[in-house]
């Protein structure tokens, strides 16, 4: 079945045959066109956190970073200088996994497990995307919070419906923001309604594909949505279309006890969850994030370790399902690549700042369990995996330093620390714990200072 | 040494011989002076969310309830209404635990365990408030946040400092907000700069509990830091003074493992730690807090039901300082009152609406780690919690039930729930979830809407 719907594929207009992991850049011309002055902080690494007060940060034409330095160089003298004041300078936040048709449901119906969960809450909502009038109602709020939480890039899980996903990444793209978009691919133990073909699936895939063409910054990822609700024929054609054009993928792993559990019975012959991806083909053959991983340990930790498989840890989902606490110190101990996601809507917030502040204290939950013997995440470590560690994943993302695109915010905590003498470390420390939105004055994307995205009001149910 | 300092106490010029616990009050004539329409919710039991969509609230000359109503009864027709539309309406926010002169350090120095960061972080910062002027720059805001999050009752830890602490109940008394406020006990196993003798404590307490003579809702409270700090002589003291005049008491119980560790070594004589306290009087002869009892069982937990100690469930310190997982489920289960608290700064925030949702959040932890033996607790437990459980320790405060001080919070949610057909109740979740104090409109304390407190300008640092 593979094989002929590779076939279909090939015979298709779709143009692809190059990688589309990695976008086309323009020419690096690396010339400064901004300078911008604040108190910069980033982490080049997960233990070390770079703080530069009143520092400069050159930004070239291509919206790249040329350099940071404590005191503008003599050669730069002559160009415009934006003054950020006090205020905070901080890459961007990247959210590796949540899903764009859960919106409506963040922050409430989470007195359920996972799979109960999906069947009262998720499946009916994600039904109503077949409407594009809906899903231009929601997306459009979707996107613009995606900006007021300074989420610059993400990962999003879209519904099974090809118009509304095209609808997504379109709004994502006018936006200014970047994102991998996947349409869901869903063939069994699901309703009805959710089901899409194997088949249809390659045939939306590539008009999303196809769609997405011209945007700089949003591109397709395959979304198998977990193996419970793929056939074996579905999971190995994604993973044929995966190889071929080099797509990313990205899915589900180990979040619920009772998921694993059905996993087993559905896929006997695999050693473990991971196996069971692994073994169709889709566990790092091409870049692949797979979200929770709460209960990976033994091997399916070393699979994912060995296939560079970036474990989603969504600490606010993992808590608001009662799915358990995932041991990221033990998943980084053991080689595993960890990013940061929101979720939604197991999540209950798009702001990866409370997703960041959550990662902390979960580990340290885990910390009092283990008798410290699983230590927990520092402040720096929870910057990293949500800009740097999460970034890797679209490019060069997440850091200041050169080469890198310029994805920042602008942070006025002037409310958090008015009065009295915080060092910069401790008022970074104290927007992750105490920030709001409102806190955050300016998002940059790529060099660019976006604006605030419009919102449709279609109608008001 | 007890009897001795009872009749230093006795020939004192505190003048009182009735209860502190509860002032009198005006008489209730029962006059309707306002009326409110808004969309009303509020817990009259752990399990009952009652919910009135554009429903009144009739508040009596004395600021409290004297009944709710699906639409306005004939004979208050003629009374004018204070119409909040969509808006919704909620009792405020009890605090049981916090520690006033620990503001600064909010958001903060969360790196290490319970006795290692009192070492390193807080004896430093209270031992500040030697200053009066010091005292009223940060207690000015730290009454001022708790005015912004609507936390209109709170039970407050001060330091030894008795002119810092008069000014604290000073600014909580001009707000127009109401707390209990204890100086702390302590005269061992602490840096000498801050203990006090016995003697002292009681004259100092004395002091203070004269100052509040005419303050309607501010009272003092006994506060032995907990076993380590006190010896015998200072805990069998202050016991005596809590039952000849009715006093109540907070401190800590079970919060780490190391700190109950200490306790058995100190007080070899206990069966447990709240034995140690019980052995000394200090254990429900009087109305009694104890913060975080996250290691409470067994015996423990059944002597803390039988004298009806309440547990104030402190979520964000027990995760931020890896304390542990308190098991609330396991407490009520057992017949122990629960409160909450912020425990301000071994919690991040003042928000009780962000207490409440981390209480949510660790209680799906405990429920994934007993395999669902301790239910996780509800929207409705929760707000319970917060509002009549908590608000139980200062008289009828909590509810909307009649006889109830109006203490209420107006919510304008309208950027929450924009564009969709929420239900009051998701309302309300979606608040607990994502809401900030900027939603807020206004806040009510026995009746009267309380303007923004200010804050003190002495100096920057």
């Amino acid at each position: 079945m593979a094989v002929v719907v590779m076939q279909a594929w090939a015979a298709g207009s779709c143009k692809s045959t190059t990688s589309r992991h990695s976008k086309e850049q323009v020419a690096d011309t690396r010339q400064p066109v901004k300078i911008y002055k604040a108190n910069i902080l980033y982490t080049p690494s997960a233990e070390r956190l770079e703080v530069l007060a009143g520092g400069y940060i050159v930004v070239d034409a291509n919206g790249r970073v040329e350099g940071t330095y404590p005191s503008l160089p003599e050669h730069l003298k002559d160009y415009p200088v934006t003054d950020y004041g006090d205020q905070l300078l901080i890459p961007a936040m990247n959210d590796l996994h949540l899903h764009a048709p859960q919106y409506r449901n963040t922050g409430i119906a989470m007195d359920m497990q996972l799979l109960e969960w999906l069947e009262t809450y998720t499946f009916p909502e994600e039904n109503r995307f077949a409407s594009v009038d809906y899903a231009r109602n929601i997306y459009s709020r979707f996107v613009h919070d995606l900006w007021l939480h300074g989420t610059m890039r993400s990962s999003i899980f879209a519904s099974i419906h090809p118009q509304a996903t095209m609808l997504l990444a379109d709004l994502i793209d006018q936006s200014g923001m970047g994102a991998m978009v996947g349409l869901v691919g869903m063939n069994r133990n699901c309703p009805e309604y959710l089901q899409r073909s194997t088949c249809d699936y390659v045939s939306d895939m590539r008009q999303l594909i196809e769609h997405l063409e011209g945007m700089p910054r949003v591109s397709p990822i395959l979304t198998p949505r977990f193996i419970p609700s793929c056939t074996d024929d579905m999971l190995d054609t994604i993973s044929a279309i995966a190889r071929q054009y080099n797509l990313p993928v990205q899915s589900h792993l180990s979040e619920n006890p009772s998921e694993i559990e059905w996993v087993k019975q559905l896929q006997p012959e695999s050693a473990n969850y991971g196996d069971a991806y692994y073994r169709h083909g889709l566990f790092g053959h091409t870049p692949t994030l797979m979200a929770h991983c709460v209960h990976t340990d033994g091997e399916e930790l070393e699979l994912m370790a060995r296939q560079g498989v970036v474990a989603v840890h969504c600490p606010t989902s993992n808590s608001n399902l009662a799915s358990g606490t995932a041991r990221v110190r033990h998943l980084m101990d053991g080689g595993v690549k960890v990013a940061l996601g929101s979720d939604i809507s197991g999540g209950n917030t798009m702001s990866m700042v409370a997703v960041m502040q959550h990662a902390l204290q979960v580990s340290k939950i885990v910390q009092a369990r283990t008798q410290g013997r699983e230590k927990s995440l520092t402040v720096s470590e929870v910057m990293w995996l949500a800009t740097k560690s999460g970034g890797a994943f679209f490019g060069q993302i997440g850091s200041f330093e050169p080469g890198y695109e310029f994805d920042a915010l602008v942070i006025d905590d002037s409310n958090l620390a008015s009065g009295h003498d915080y060092t910069l470390m401790q008022r970074l420390e104290r927007f992750i714990y105490l920030g709001t939105p409102a806190n955050i004055t300016h998002r940059y994307c790529s060099g660019k200072d976006l604006p605030e995205p419009k919102i449709a009001d279609i109608y008001n149910k």
